[in-house]
């Protein structure tokens, strides 16, 4: 799955993911309204605003990027509704040929991770049948847990080329706690980074494993040191734009060979008609606003290449 | 809700919690063919084998124990059926009077976190209404992500009189790999207990706190150090049973008071009919062998006070 990842990312020269992270003040009035005129102000009448407001904006920008970011949470807070548009969106973004990473941060133990990653990654098996179940390219694992969470989750990705992006340092204020306490001299997300590359040894797919990890665009120091411990590992890079990161803080994250990182926009990209910069598209023209946002992107990106 | 929960313990003397984690092969095979003649071999086929069962051993138990933890990953495997039967299962025990910990083990960063909790603890904001969605009483939380992804939780539990369990030390064997890593001479979970401590201050509901945390059976002595830091916390005990912790190991884990930790049993219970003790019972009455074992659970673990 990686391999198709970098092929498609090669082909738009953009090393960009983007996030599909709705939260209900993102959707334009007009939009919150015509779903609650249909549904009332219920979980349905939520569910059916963030799949317009989803739809509008995939069908503007499918085109130039590789893939998207659905983040599970944003679904999961509007309960079953919610998660049938997580499922929606999935199948309406991979029918547009795109690849979907499912931003769902799980990791538990044994037979519960193997639940998690037959539900996001794999196939259930049911009395004689195998049925794909959320069916997401790539998922996000949270790694406390161990080798014991982890290992059902690389058994999946070999026999159904799938992927994960494990978390290693993530770009929020309070990371730090507990990911940068050191562990004889060196930082705990080093440790972690050890292990994916380990782990991933047994998932490779052409130069790069499918075993990817999660390095927050808001440390390119510690970006540089995790890119030289995990050199088969995809980066997924959170927290350009609307988190602080910047371009040029970006180019530690790549190998020489340009590949090696995927840059992830949520809020700057699906809210962008919401910034001074694309306020002249006006709500009622949200998705060119995150075409245009897109190609900004891309362009400030490959400036440092 | 934490006050709650010590009052139904000590009414029915059992600090013992229930995990509803069925996995298919539980299902005894004549209910497994009830529920595909119906919907066939399908999720939601699978989705109502699931139900059934756990709709006859809660019918069977409920009036023995304060609590259930259902495993969210056991119903996410099987999608939005599964999920729906995740939701009508909290809604079926809760009518029984019992209190509900969801165990998600989630965890993000800022306002992805406050979806989770709002999806799990809270009420979603939609238009006017404020709308409770899965409803549970209690979330197990992971850490990891540090206080930026605990707070919305605590605003929740505040807010609504939740709870939250967050995970300190796991019961799997992989577990020490990361949380047992020596920080200036002391593991990282105990540092990840001093900060439970310090999240709970705020979340006082009696005696105890909203915040508690979850601490495996299976180290005991690592139990009795983390008692000590956390003495307002209670400790979610998984391991016990199938897992190999035994009642004796359990001890470190409660206060003087005899409060302050609650035992889960998962498998040990719900597949009680297909171990030896219980398997008189035979299949037809798996109900009947999950009462044994809750009976003879409590009787073991009342042993230690």
């Amino acid at each position: 799955m990686i391999h198709q990842l970098v092929q498609k990312i090669q082909k738009l020269q953009a090393p960009v993911v983007v996030g599909l992270d709705p939260m209900l003040s993102y959707v334009p009035e007009a939009e919150k309204k015509k779903a609650f005129a249909e549904y009332g102000e219920t979980l349905e009448g939520a569910a059916q605003a963030i799949w317009q407001f989803n739809k509008e904006i995939i069908d503007h920008i499918w085109d130039l990027i590789p893939a998207v970011k659905p983040q599970i949470a944003m679904y999961e807070q509007f309960g079953i509704p919610g998660l049938v548009v997580y499922k929606k969106t999935i199948d309406y973004c991979k029918s547009k040929g795109l690849i979907v990473i499912g931003d769902v941060k799980r990791g538990d133990i044994g037979s519960t991770s193997a639940a998690y990653a037959v539900g996001h990654l794999g196939k259930a098996a049911v009395g004689s049948q195998k049925i794909p179940v959320f069916d997401e390219d790539f998922a996000t694992v949270n790694p406390y847990l161990g080798s014991d969470g982890i290992q059902p989750f690389l058994d999946v990705c070999r026999e159904e080329d799938k992927g994960v992006f494990i978390l290693v340092k993530t770009s929020n204020p309070s990371s730090g706690e507990f990911q940068d306490q050191l562990v004889n001299g060196r930082p705990l997300y080093e440790l972690v980074g050890e292990k994916v590359a380990q782990w991933g040894e047994s998932c490779m797919d052409g130069a790069y494993s499918n075993v990817g990890c999660v390095v927050g665009a808001t440390y390119p120091k510690m970006g540089s040191i995790l890119r030289s411990i995990m050199p088969k590992s995809y980066i997924l890079v959170p927290g350009y734009g609307a988190q602080g990161g910047k371009a040029e803080d970006l180019k530690p994250y790549f190998n020489k060979d340009g590949l090696g990182a995927i840059v992830n926009s949520s809020r700057g990209i699906i809210a962008a008609y919401k910034q001074q910069a694309y306020a002249a598209y006006g709500p009622q023209h949200f998705g060119e606003a995150s075409r245009a946002a897109v190609l900004d992107m891309i362009a400030d990106i490959n400036r440092i290449f």
